[in-house]
């Protein structure tokens, strides 16, 4: 059985407060616990807060703010900002926040989360004993589907993944697919006992079987962006498209058989040209080159222009090459 | 408090089988418990189950029935095939499973889950008399992070979102967006009491603060395709391209004014050309027509190829024509 404590009667948290004191004071803590801190109390804690002058256009200064706290913009739609923070969390305007604040102040993520996380772990057994883990969890949305749900930013002591990967099913085959996010779980589970507005920040979730880890680390839980298959939203192939062009032609890498088949099949598709498309690959391993041919100078530069989207949108550099004689696109990594 | 009971002790579930006399025999049910249940003993119950001949490809059987399965391709990758199924949730393999069932069988999604739910939680009441909720489970992969977590993607009785846009802040301000995911959040708890291996597909969730919704549908889940920023992963723009040429001309909404803006600036920077892009509009409503002019006609025709595909991936069809003067882009919804 797990069990899910929600602590009561902790104090409006302001910067400088010792949190894992007034933790330990309102809470009995065990062996084993997993402490879940909302990234709120975190964040004022540290004093991760902006203030803004009176008449600041909050929504304005938070997408700026957001930007900057950025690596790369994710989608920028009129509703949303979506952006992968420098911590690698991809998450609407940064997690920059502006509800449960002090008026005309944003909070904005730890600095560290993970850093936070162990420096409360430490701070918990010294005022209590118990060797407990800590989780600090923040509401994200999520693409497809409606609603938020809580997320590890950060973690101390608890594995964030439990892989069940060298495992076995009940039939004696190995499981294919079987990560399981624990962190993510556990930091889903502690939001069921509270709602945004009731002021529980910390949950204890007790029960859960895990061997504490002392090197546990939050960016497990981060997709590698070679494997990631989202890098963009919806209206993202514009910028993606400077950006290729920006990074200028230092290819090292050609275009893989597979992904040159692929782009080409689904442009000769589109263009509609019964023979629209050849290929011919320059001598040396990069950068693939498709010249277009067939049909007039227009058609081919359009050809040229959607093969060069298509090789972007499958992660490539590309560009166009015209020469008195060809119309060509060269890409690569 | 919250707590999450295993339900353990339950045998090997076969089509036919009465899942609620089974769970109520196991387990002892209160008013306002949820009862979690994973997918796949719903789907092994009901005979949502393919045999498939010996020395039959699994994976590639797999990824057929995904295909057949689906109302469109999210992401197509060699190591996952992403789809919309046909009750809208976004999965790997159209959620077809390999694992923990009978050797030579691939396990589907249940033809209904909200109304396996119903018939679970309408059967439960009557074996035990308890008025519970249902949540049918199974575990997910995401954009971004990794490991897996489970979703529900049947609900009866519990109100799968908890709306909290309506509410205030400790402060008294509005709370922007506060949509809880309640039914995925259990469902993730839920996970927490079980290994894969260990045969617990059943957990009690008890004393979640709810009220017993007996229209809760798990659709409540589901974003509106409209309002979704992520409806393709890397790599679908080709497949996006051909599917906007393939719906033909028959727009009846023009391009908007700031993705218009937006499209242009993108094409006009990536072009590098200093005057490339002129705007004429056709008169009426749709579709909207952005005229190329500058540079040569290869030129020309490269930029109205990439602001196609720039177009398409803002979520509008778009073509090229061309005529002996002109080459223009005429895109719309």
């Amino acid at each position: 059985m797990i069990e899910m404590l929600p602590v009561r009667g902790l104090p409006e948290v302001v910067q400088g407060d010792d949190l894992g004191t007034l933790i330990a004071e309102a809470t009995e803590l065990r062996d084993g616990d997993v402490v879940v801190v909302a990234q709120k109390i975190v964040s004022k804690a540290e004093g991760a807060v902006v203030r803004l002058p009176p008449g600041t256009d909050v929504a304005a200064t938070r997408r700026r703010l957001a930007g900057e706290q950025s690596l790369r913009t994710v989608v920028d739609a009129p509703w949303a900002l979506v952006v992968q923070t420098r911590h690698g969390l991809v998450c609407a305007n940064a997690g920059i926040d502006a509800s449960n604040t002090p008026e005309g102040t944003l909070v904005l993520l730890p600095d560290d989360p993970d850093a936070s996380a162990r420096r409360l772990r430490s701070r918990l057994r010294e005022r209590t004993g118990a060797d407990v883990a800590v989780v600090v969890s923040d509401t994200f949305g999520r693409p497809w589907r409606t609603g938020q749900t809580d997320v590890a930013i950060g973690v101390a002591g608890l594995p964030p993944i439990r892989d069940e990967r060298g495992g076995v099913d009940r039939q004696g085959r190995r499981l294919e697919v079987t990560e399981v996010a624990v962190a993510d779980e556990v930091s889903a589970a502690a939001d069921l006992v509270r709602r945004k507005a009731d002021g529980v920040p910390v949950v204890v979730v007790r029960g859960l079987a895990f061997e504490i880890d002392d090197a546990a680390s939050s960016s497990a839980l981060i997709r590698d962006a070679a494997l990631d298959l989202f890098p963009r939203g919806r209206g993202m192939l514009g910028p993606a498209l400077v950006e290729a062009a920006d990074r200028g032609p230092a290819w090292s890498q050609p275009v893989t058989r597979s992904d040159l088949d692929r782009a080409v099949a689904a442009v000769d598709t589109w263009s509609g040209l019964p023979r629209g498309l050849r290929l011919a690959h320059l001598e040396g391993p990069a950068p693939t080159t498709i010249r277009v041919l067939g049909a007039g100078l227009r058609r081919r530069g359009v050809v040229a222009g959607v093969l060069t989207a298509v090789l972007v949108d499958l992660g490539y550099r590309a560009r166009v090459r015209t020469t008195w004689r060809h119309v060509q696109v060269e890409a690569g990594r």
